[in-house]
């Protein structure tokens, strides 16, 4: 299955996506796709429903994030090793955590807003984990059971705020906007082979990141069961897991954002995010 | 006002303390305490209720955190200077930023729980700043006006997690049971010089952190602009800002948190917290 949400910021109702590439409306089964809504039992639920029953979606209306009510975003840093390279920081020997705040949250179509005096506004892109079921102290032969599906997610990141403000990287990560989510959450059955999805993204047609999960580090299993037991992942967390080579900051001389430009990223059965970067300007 | 919220967890009902110290019930004025019910007009509303005519609340019910539906919890660290000394650390120049996971909370008087292989647990009494009005690229002249109240919050850390384990502090900040908040939020006006404040931490009666807000580094309106320049505060957000000398890391040798240790905090006109040490045990 591949679970989406359409509609206007705040309003977005649930949907999926049919054999033939259309959407289809999910309202009359249920209210929201949420943290609830992500178990396995509730998942097999919608997957019985006939698609070619469901009311059609008319139109190209504007995707939010494929589930609402994320909690938290926890990240890993450095997962692949040409990306910790281009970083020029050692490969970890075990994962580098941190977060983005939840505020930062974004629909997969919707602008990138530069932050107020952003100079060096970066791009990555990161196959994102959706917990579907809580996952405390999770062992790695057992972490999967804990995974409702995944998604794209751009964790953009202002590297003067990330690495040259002082302490942890949370400065650069959580502004508003740098997070866009989706289009679709893709259950784990669409999923042929975790450990050999392509990632791309280019910015303005130009291919900047094309990697594979092929060489991240830390795979899903091993991933969710080590934050597991530091940190308690509840339904419809997110785990982003790092980025493959290609960055702005990586690139000789760096190359950043600038008002205008428009990233595009995929991975391999996960669908694709369109974002137009914007200039700062002041809001509610 | 100082409201609270009391009962079993997750089935909290909003309540205030009223002249003598006593509880009343609110629910009949509103369903929860919420970041939805911290504005200005909402809290105005309550105060304008005649208190005496609330009904009172019987017996000692657990106390949850004073407020429901926190969305992020952002840490300010080494924010006192004595602190950043006994850290070995140097005295930052800007806010050093981290956050804890929200799946961390706890009411104030609940037990904390060791992680799973813990040997350095340690304590960080902190006065709370609690958001009642988003707040984004605030000055810091308007600063106050974003927040509805204070709090105290124990900032428990396991020290090996924080800074033996690679990348950022989360690791050691985010475990279950991580986070007490409360026992109330108290609205400014009850406040009468938030730069001196007494803040105090005893270990099994021992007095180990006794500070003043008077030795912050950064105050509640430099704290509040600041971080609302990166990350957007949503009401119902917690800061956390910072603790003063006296942590277990700190003391030489150093001395950590054992099961069946007693915590107790407080600071000048928040109340008091009181939590049990138990051991790492298996939960659902």
């Amino acid at each position: 299955m591949k679970l989406l949400r359409y509609g206007p910021k705040g309003q977005e109702k649930p949907g999926l996506v049919d054999a033939g590439g259309g959407m289809r409306d999910l309202s009359a089964h249920l209210a929201d796709i949420t943290g609830d809504t992500l178990s396995a039992n509730r998942l097999a639920e919608l997957a019985a429903l006939d698609v070619e029953r469901l009311p059609r979606v008319d139109g190209e209306p504007r995707l939010g994030t494929p589930w609402g009510g994320i909690g938290k975003i926890i990240c890993v840093g450095l997962n692949y090793a040409d990306h910790a390279k281009e970083s020029g920081l050692p490969v970890p020997t075990e994962p580098v955590l941190f977060t983005k705040a939840i505020s930062a949250i974004n629909g997969p179509f919707d602008d990138v807003m530069l932050p107020r005096g952003s100079e060096k506004t970066d791009w990555e892109v990161e196959l994102g984990i959706v917990i579907g079921k809580r996952a405390r102290y999770v062992e790695q032969a057992h972490a999967l059971e804990h995974v409702a599906g995944y998604c794209i997610v751009n964790d953009v990141s202002e590297r003067a705020f990330q690495l040259e403000r002082g302490g942890t990287w949370d400065k650069g990560k959580g502004c508003d906007t740098f997070a866009p989510i989706g289009p679709w959450l893709v259950t784990p059955d669409e999923i042929s082979d975790l450990r050999d999805l392509a990632l791309n993204l280019s910015v303005n047609g130009e291919t900047c990141q094309q990697g594979s999960t092929r060489t991240m580090i830390f795979g899903v299993e091993e991933i969710v069961s080590y934050i597991s037991g530091f940190i308690t992942l509840e339904p419809g967390d997110l785990i982003c897991t790092g980025t493959p080579p290609g960055v702005g900051a990586g690139m000789q001389p760096p190359r950043f954002l600038a008002a205008g430009d428009e990233m595009r990223l995929s991975i391999a059965g996960l669908g694709e995010q369109r974002q137009r970067v914007v200039a700062w300007a002041r809001q509610d």
